[in-house]
C-alpha cells in the first residue's frame, strides 16, 4: 500500500499536481487505520517510509510521527463511507485559479461525457455538483463545515485557492477519479479562457 | 497489434488525452475482425489482454469479454473503408472545451500546413469541415446520426462534450492524425484564448 | 550527425512540436553536402536511415531518397552563411496561432532577457525583428520572397499557419535558439490571453 | 553538490524553466564560498565540471573559469543570511510575461494555501509581497537596486521579462520554493487569462 502511494505520487507530480511539500496522500489499512503521507516531505519523491498508520480519529499510531496537517479531512472520508480505500489531494494550478475567481459554493458541471467515471453516473446528461469551501487552518472547524456536504457523497470537493480532494475504492481508481476531476476543472477553465 | 495499441494509449496518456478510463483504441484484425480495448481500463496503462476481438457487428467473439461501450462507432468507420485499420477516441481537454463553447455543427479549419498531413490534402489553402456531433449515450442512434457525414470521410470528428474520432491505415499513422487533429483544436483554441 | 539530428527530434517532439509527420531537420556535412529529414516519417520516432543526403542545390545525392518538401529552405541558408551548421524547423501551437492571428509582417519582440540567447546581442534592450512570411506550398517562390529578409540574418522566421525556422553553428546551438525562439512566441501568446 | 545542481538543472528544464542556455544555478560550498553554474551552458544538461567555485566577491576561485554573469546576484544573498544554502534562477514563460504586463513594483499574492511551502508563514491569510526589479545589465547596479528590498528576505523576487530568484537551506529545499513561486505565478496568469 504504502508502495502503491510512492507510485501515486509520482504520478501526481508529474501532472504537477503536488508542487513544493503541497497535497497529501492516504490509503485505507483496515477498518480503522489509515497510511498518509508525512508532513513536510515532496509528494512526487515519497518512499515507502514517508507513509504513517493513523486512526480514523487522527492519531499516528506512533506518537512520534508526524501525519500530514490536513489527516482529519482523510478521517472525515473513511469514516463516512466504510468502501472507500484511497483518497487524494493534489494543488492544481487550474483549480487553485478557478476557486478563486469566483465566490460561488459549488462548480456546476454537466454536458461533460467524462462525468461517467464518477459512480452513479451513466449519461453526460446529469448535473453534477462540486462543492467548493473556503480555505480554513483550522481543520476540525474546517471539517464541520464539510460534513453536511458529504451526504451523499458528492464527486470530490474543492478547497478554496487549495485544491481538489478526491476518493475511490482503492489507489488506482482514486487517482482516475481525480484525473477526471481535474479533467473537468481545466475544460472548465479552458471555457472561461476562450470567452 | 495488440501490443501496438499498449503503446499508443501510452502516448495518448502522455498527452493526457485518455484521463481515468477514458478513450477507446482499436486496430482491424481481418477483413470482418477488430481489436479494441476492454471498457473500464486505464487507456495508458493496457496490457495485450485488455484487447478484445470484435466482429463489425460490434459483438465480442468470446461473449464473456465487455469491449467499449462505443465499439459500434468504431465498426461503422472499419465497414466504411476496408483500407481503415486503426480507429482512436480520446478526451483532451482542449476538443472538450472548444465544442461545449460553440453549438456550431462543424470546426472550420483553413490556413493551417498541418493539414497537409490528412490524405488527398496537399495544400494549407483548403477548408476543412470537422463534424461535431452532439454526444448521446444511445452508441446505434448516435452512429445513424454520424453516418451521413462519413461520405466522403472528413478527416476526423467530434463528439460534443467528449472527444475527437480519428482513423488511419495502420495504429501509428492514425495516432499521427489524431495528433494532427488535436494539433488543429489546440491552435483554434489559443487562437480564440487571444482575441 | 544522422544520430545527433535523430536525439534533437525525440527533443522537439517530447516539446509537441513536430505532430504527425511535419517539421524538419538537417546539419551541414561539409561544404556543399547537408543531411536533412526525409519526407513523410515521424520526426520524433527518426532513425538515422531517415536522415538523406542533399546537395545545396537541394538534390538528393541518392536520386531515389526523398528529402523534405521544404529542403530548399534549409538549403538557402547554408548558402548564405557558411558558420551555419544546423537548421530545425518545427510546427508549435503557439507560432501556428500567433501567426494566423496577426497579418503582420514581423513578431517584434522587446525587453526580453532571452534574447541574449541569440548572436551580436547582448542586452535586452534591443529590438528584435522575426520575419513571418505568408505560406506557399511553392518553395521555390516562397525562398524567393524570403531572401531579402535573410541580409542581414534574423534571429529566426516564421511562416504563417506553419512554423518557426531556426538555424545555428551545430544541432545543439540550433536547437537552443528553437528553445529560445519558441520561449519567445510563448510569451507573446500568454501577454495576449491576459489581455 | 554539483551533481545536486546537476539533476535540479534537469528538473528545471523538465517544466522548461531553463530554455537555451539561461538560468542559474548555485549552492553554498563553505561560508565564503559557492558552486555556481559556468556561463553559456543548457541548465537541463550539465556536468559536474559545469559548477565552478566562486568566492562571495564573485571571483572564480580559478581565475580562468568563466562563472554566469549574474553571480553577483547569488552573492548578495548568501552574504545577506548564512542560512541560505541554494539559489536558484530559471526563465519560466509565466512569469517573463507577466512581469511584462505590468509596471507593477510588486506581485501581491493572497488567499494561497501554497505560501505554507515559504519559512515563516502558517497560513493562506496572509499578504506575500514578490518585488519586480526591471532588468538591467549592469549586475553591481541592480543588486543594489535589490538591496533595499531584501530586509527582511521576501519570499523571492523577479526580475522583469527575465524570470524568478529563489533561495532555500539547501538545493531540493529550493527547488520546492522556485515550484511553490511559480506555482503562485501560473495561477496569477491563469486568473487574469479568465477575466
Amino acid at each position: 500500500m504504502a508502495c502503491e502511494l510512492v507510485a501515486i505520487g509520482g504520478r501526481m507530480d508529474a501532472n504537477r499536481w503536488v508542487p513544493a511539500s503541497s497535497g497529501n496522500l492516504s490509503a485505507r489499512i483496515d477498518r480503522s487505520t489509515i497510511g498518509i503521507t508525512r508532513s513536510g516531505v515532496h509528494k512526487g519523491r515519497l518512499e515507502p517510509a514517508d507513509i504513517i498508520a493513523v486512526g480514523l480519529d487522527g492519531l499516528a499510531v506512533d506518537p512520534t510521527a508526524k501525519p500530514s496537517a490536513e489527516t482529519l479531512l482523510h478521517c472525515q472520508l473513511y469514516r463516512m463511507d466504510p468502501a472507500i480505500g484511497a483518497v487524494l489531494h493534489g494543488h492544481s494550478v487550474e483549480a487553485t485559479a478557478l476557486s478563486l475567481v469566483t465566490d460561488a459554493e459549488e462548480l456546476v458541471l454537466r454536458d461533460y461525457e467524462i462525468l461517467k467515471a464518477f459512480p452513479g453516473i451513466g449519461t453526460h446528461e446529469v448535473v453534477a455538483r462540486v462543492p467548493i469551501f473556503d480555505n480554513d487552518q483550522d481543520i476540525a472547524r474546517l471539517s464541520m463545515r464539510i460534513a453536511p456536504s458529504l451526504t451523499p457523497l458528492p464527486i470530490g470537493y474543492i478547497l478554496r485557492g487549495h485544491g481538489v480532494y478526491a476518493w475511490g475504492p482503492d489507489v488506482e481508481r482514486c487517482f482516475w477519479r481525480l484525473e477526471a476531476l481535474e479533467f473537468l476543472i481545466s475544460c472548465e477553465c479552458e471555457r472561461r479562457r476562450m470567452l
